[in-house]
């Protein structure tokens, strides 16, 4: 649809050389929120501190005991499930770190309109519930069909476009068992909080923030492909608007630090004082495990290795701690971070650009002052 | 201090006409977040959308039972307290509204840089905690004392001061019984979040959140008045930068409404159809009782009495619910809602501007599209 008067909806597009962050863009950021860095210290992030995006309105859902769950389309036998019928299946715990497909997108020039995230749109816990394959096994769905369609409560319109929020997943991806699709119904052992999907989401390891259906109202497994807006129109990698592009799928390697020292309150730089700092931080890839992190102080200039924790069991969908020692003298440094995976996959020093800004995983380094002992900042 | 090379920090002002929001801005606008609108249907807001504010870093406090608290100065036995100490005295829960002295900043025209809030940091919880007069009665605090410093374990630095988070109240609050100020340990009936202040924080009901100060170390009696620097240079209301201002205390009132219908995802307009819209709301004042709500469906040209929600016993300090029925044509709309408190404050249509940006309580209208029954938006 065209612009009208009165019409809420605008197409998306980049924003114009030094045009600051929009009326729209800062609703979104002030209502949406990333992990405070210094948070990355928590193995698993309080949900408080846990990234947070919200395409339209958290429902609001004051009666969990009254949701349903859907599993229809072509299957044998349609399920119509409540929470408890959802509990009498074998439950999974999975450690997952989740990050935004937007996340680095504010750092693009030029920026693509939409949420204005810099690097902080990330997280950790532990999610529990009833593995998806389960659910398809119960109702039997047909070997035969593609996608698996999960549609939430969340409701708004978006580029002209008036939908309930609705992704697919390739049905071998819905019925693999690694990773294991979950339908969780609990956060860090507690019930879903309402911005996390209360009282059910979906949780697919290893991929973008965008799989994983919050509000989650019905499985639908489907004999074609899903051309929903999602799916076709938004979460694909495009350069320019007619593409049809690639799709959003898994997480990029990303490694980023707890910002040392103290910060400014206004430009967020970083004061230490000389001697010794331990740069710490954690690093993940939702496409093959880290292999390495390494460390740079002079914007990427030069590179030393970081010591990464221990691969904990049963933790490849999270993100794994590392450590870098380091011992500025008086002066101003850039500090970043970089991260390797199996699959040989590494973070890039410049930007690949593409007009939604999904998977922007360029290092970022933070800015740090090292000021002379006993000096002021 | 002056602006030297590699000087973290930068002296507070207005933004430039037509200055987009910058660098530090959007850092600080990704990491603190306001309430989701949606989410004042909560009578009590759940800890993830509450609001967040944190001037420097979030502490990590991994071991809250090594925690101690001082209550020292012009005291006859100084306290040195665990948090099994504090939990020995009487404990009150009290539901609270609080509110950021910076809500509305980014609205004023110019913008004061700092948090660019629109209108939505605010939140309401249940503390539970010491009443802070029954600690200052235990250590003998002088009467003839003028101020109660309280210092937090964040530690940064601001216009070239470094320094840990600091603020003080006069005697005479401190010792208060209504309100009645609550040294927290808990939000909701579970410990405080690493970001609403672990394991302990300052509760002032009534006063904007810069007064309750988080992860709080020390309660010292002070026989002088207290001129740090978020007593003295911050938190006044000031037109020119060198008046010495009037300090920020109370909550100005304010009402606030769940935005109706559905979102445009990017520019946040609302989308409803015809016919009844039930408009619901909170109101709140920190000054004195919240007396009547009125609402505005043409921008401010007219207005309409809301129906209030009985008040609650014990509940003075925590905001009060709303309603107003709407029955809209298509069309569109500004619709927006004013409150008016005991004390006979209300609202203004227009802004009061000052250089920080504080307590701006002007109307803010949310714009809203009626479309036309089995129309697309």
């Amino acid at each position: 649809m065209g612009q009208r008067s009165g019409d809420p909806s605008t197409p998306a597009r980049p924003a114009a050389p030094d045009e600051g962050i929009g009326a729209g863009e800062l609703t979104l950021a002030t209502r949406n929120h990333g992990l405070p860095l210094e948070a990355l210290r928590h193995d698993v992030t309080p949900p408080g501190l846990h990234y947070v995006l919200t395409h339209y309105d958290i429902p609001y859902v004051p009666n969990a005991g009254a949701w349903r769950l859907a599993v229809d389309g072509q299957v044998c036998v349609p399920l119509d499930l409540s929470l408890a019928d959802l509990l009498s299946f074998p439950q999974v715990t999975t450690r997952v770190t989740l990050e935004c497909a937007g996340n680095g997108r504010a750092l693009l020039t030029p920026r693509p309109l939409g949420q204005p995230w810099l690097v902080e749109a990330v997280g950790t816990a532990d999610w529990t519930g009833v593995p998806l394959r389960l659910l398809l096994a119960e109702a039997g769905a047909d070997p035969a069909a593609v996608d698996v369609v999960f549609t939430g409560a969340d409701h708004g319109v978006e580029r002209g476009i008036e939908q309930d929020y609705r992704r697919a997943l390739p049905l071998a991806v819905a019925l693999g068992d690694d990773p294991q699709v979950l339908v969780a119904t609990a956060m860090n052992g507690a019930p879903l909080p309402p911005q996390h999907g209360r009282p059910l989401r979906l949780i697919v390891p290893g991929w973008y923030g965008m799989a994983h259906v919050k509000w989650l109202r019905s499985v639908t497994v489907s004999a074609r492909p899903f051309t929903g807006f999602q799916q076709t129109v938004a979460y694909r990698v495009r350069r320019a608007a007619d593409e049809e592009g690639e799709p959003v799928t898994r997480i990029a390697p990303r490694a980023l630090l707890v910002p040392p020292g103290f910060p400014d309150f206004m430009s967020r730089t970083r004061v230490v004082r000389p001697g010794r700092v331990r740069l710490f931080g954690r690093a993940w890839s939702g496409q093959a495990p880290v292999s390495s992190v390494e460390v740079s102080t002079d914007s990427g200039a030069s590179w030393a290795p970081a010591v990464l924790a221990p691969a904990m069991d049963g933790q490849r969908w999270a993100w794994r701690g590392w450590h870098h020692d380091w011992a500025p003298a008086p002066g101003e440094y850039g500090v970043g971070a970089r991260a390797t995976d199996s699959a040989g996959s590494t973070q890039p020093l410049e930007q690949c650009w593409n007009r939604g800004g999904f998977a922007n995983n360029a290092v970022c380094f933070v800015q740090v002052v090292c000021v002379g002992d006993g000096s002021s900042p």
